[in-house]
């Protein structure tokens, strides 16, 4: 998996190298809790939180959500950040992070904070990819507009390349409190770009808790494994960067996987992911080809049933089908034998086109509204 | 001198290492042009350029200064732009930077840019002389009051911590334009600290060429030859990241010497150096105790003359009297041993007395815009 060993690093837990811009695909979840000092998402925590991830344990993974759920249980304040670098379209495994966020917002006193992160769009990731900061931006206003369709609203969210100053001066100022050293044991060797981009991420995870905005709480950001990296990051800076402040708490969530088998969804290969925007033939093509766990002939699949774990086609109704009653009862068929890949999927392809289209009527309503956030007014 | 060869190089000169954070006095010119490309200030570009300093010989090298030369003379727009990391008070070298800023200024269709470089100041220096932003942004409300009143108006001058988002931007996109190798190259093995304050400085010597700003055009930035690594980046930079604008070009002047024998200008050793808000007790006082250039007794002065070019009294008069003519007279009559030490330092400290007093009671009334601007209205 390509994780190396580092040694004599000055931070709370012993660690390994994860590449959080290699697009790796973290499955060895048991390994990571003992390197990383992640801790276990508890069963109860679950089921107080009443949200269909939850309820679905998808969140697998936290660093101090405790902290977080008390304020959340005893409706007090807390900041409740996540962003999305603008490197290409948003697909359903995005539609889960936010869905996430929306849920989070939902509690009283949330202090939101979703970050469209284009100039971390543009540093981080190569020319071939994201060619210009004029490029991020496109995909932002785009991104932005999905965001707010799903229940964001305007002041939910701000733009990385049109924050304060007070953002900015922070974001550069964080730049004094990394060593190299530290740096380089958690990311390696990386270019500058990718330096710049871990300053914003830091400011973005971090800055709410300035006097310029909510003055210091607790803070929970949702990510994937691969992420920790930042997680680790910020936490460690936090101690030196906001002495009054709370280290910020974080969630990890499984990511959706890709359509195709041992694929995960990538922007460069499109057939591996349902995006936000697609059309209603391309949902129902993407869908028909899917790897699902399903058995060569329809008589086999009959006697001797399926296997809904490693199904494609089950797990985008595991991540976005709202009842999720009626989908263990699906999933439970499925695995029966008493429903198959067709109808399956049939259904499924129905559900999404029901749900993209609804969202991009909406979206589409949302795209002058995020103009004006991604370009100023 | 602390340099060190380095191969190996991506960039348009052949070149060895400066720290220009390094405080290094650099004396060997000849050495540097040859190393680094620059271009000797020539005798007849003196003679065009109506001001003391010129008049003086104080510039001693350029890149690429010709092209200004030509927007000056033909009274074409042309961008103006310098800063000063607010990492101390103002002493008389920083004056010279200001006065050549301000000459700039005054030729017709200049575009002002000064930079109050607060974050620079920051996070490039160790926290035992700048430990906080805050504190920067102390400084930097001293150092703008004083730019102010040394003739800039509040419409020439800006402050890193509250620039446009389009100047943030473009600092941190920069980063994707400067490989790792080629900064080390340029100044070795530096922390976080150094690089994000040079992608704040490389923000200032190229924005002003945005379309957001004045567009494509010549522009001319004054700095030490020790400031010339970021010279050298800045120049290379430009070629990537404006590729339909100017590479800037730099005049290099020398740097007022410290008032003590062998010793530079230095905010950590306040009696080598005069301050703008230096009482009028302290100005005579540091005068007094000056290394000149005179003779153990007054006897073997009169008969034998002295040194002005080494007499750093007369280098304040070099720098900081107006009148080139009288400075002439006076300096040839010390030479000749017409005119003692004791009668020397009187003159100078009257002169700097009385062109400081002014300097203060102007400084004053700038103070209200220098807070309205460093902290934000």
């Amino acid at each position: 998996m390509g994780l190396k060993k580092v040694y004599g690093l000055a931070l709370d837990t012993p660690m390994e190298r994860i590449d959080p811009w290699g697009g790796l695909e973290l499955k060895d979840y048991e390994h990571l809790f003992k390197s990383f000092g992640l801790q276990a998402f508890p069963g109860e925590w679950n089921r107080k939180l009443h949200h269909a991830l939850f309820e679905r344990s998808m969140v697998v993974a936290h660093r101090d959500f405790g902290s977080v759920l008390e304020r959340i249980q005893s409706k007090k304040p807390f900041i409740n950040m996540t962003g999305i670098a603008s490197s290409g379209k948003l697909h359903l495994g995005h539609k889960a992070d936010i869905d996430l966020f929306a849920f989070f917002k939902s509690q009283a006193h949330a202090r939101n904070y979703f970050c469209i992160a284009d100039i971390d769009g543009y540093v981080s990731r190569p020319d071939e990819k994201v060619a210009s900061l004029e490029k991020a931006k496109e995909f932002a206003v785009g991104n932005l507009s999905h965001a707010l369709a799903l229940g964001l609203n305007e002041k939910d969210a701000y733009v990385q390349s049109q924050a304060s100053p007070a953002y900015y001066a922070f974001a550069f100022s964080l730049s004094k409190k990394i060593t190299a050293n530290m740096h380089e044991a958690i990311y390696g060797h990386v270019e500058f770009g990718k330096i710049a981009a871990n300053l914003l991420q830091m400011a973005d995870i971090l800055h709410g808790q300035l006097e310029e905005f909510e003055g210091p709480l607790p803070s929970i950001t949702g990510i994937g494994l691969d992420q920790d990296p930042h997680a680790r990051l910020a936490r460690d800076l936090a101690r030196r960067a906001l002495p009054n402040g709370f280290l910020p708490s974080f969630i990890y969530f499984k990511h959706q996987g890709g359509l195709l088998e041992g694929q995960k969804m990538s922007s460069s290969k499109p057939d591996t992911a349902i995006y936000l925007d697609d059309s209603q033939e391309q949902i129902a093509r993407k869908i028909q080809r899917a790897f699902t766990g399903g058995k060569p002939t329809a008589k086999e699949q009959r006697e001797q049933g399926a296997n809904p774990d490693i199904c494609r086609v089950c797990e985008i109704l595991r991540f976005h089908y709202p009842n999720t009653k009626k989908l263990y009862e699906r999933l439970d068929a499925y695995r029966k034998g008493d429903i198959l890949d067709g109808e399956n999927k049939a259904f499924t392809i129905e559900f999404v086109q029901g749900m993209l289209k609804k969202h991009q009527e909406l979206a589409a309503k949302k795209q002058k509204i995020a103009e004006r956030m991604v370009h100023g007014s």
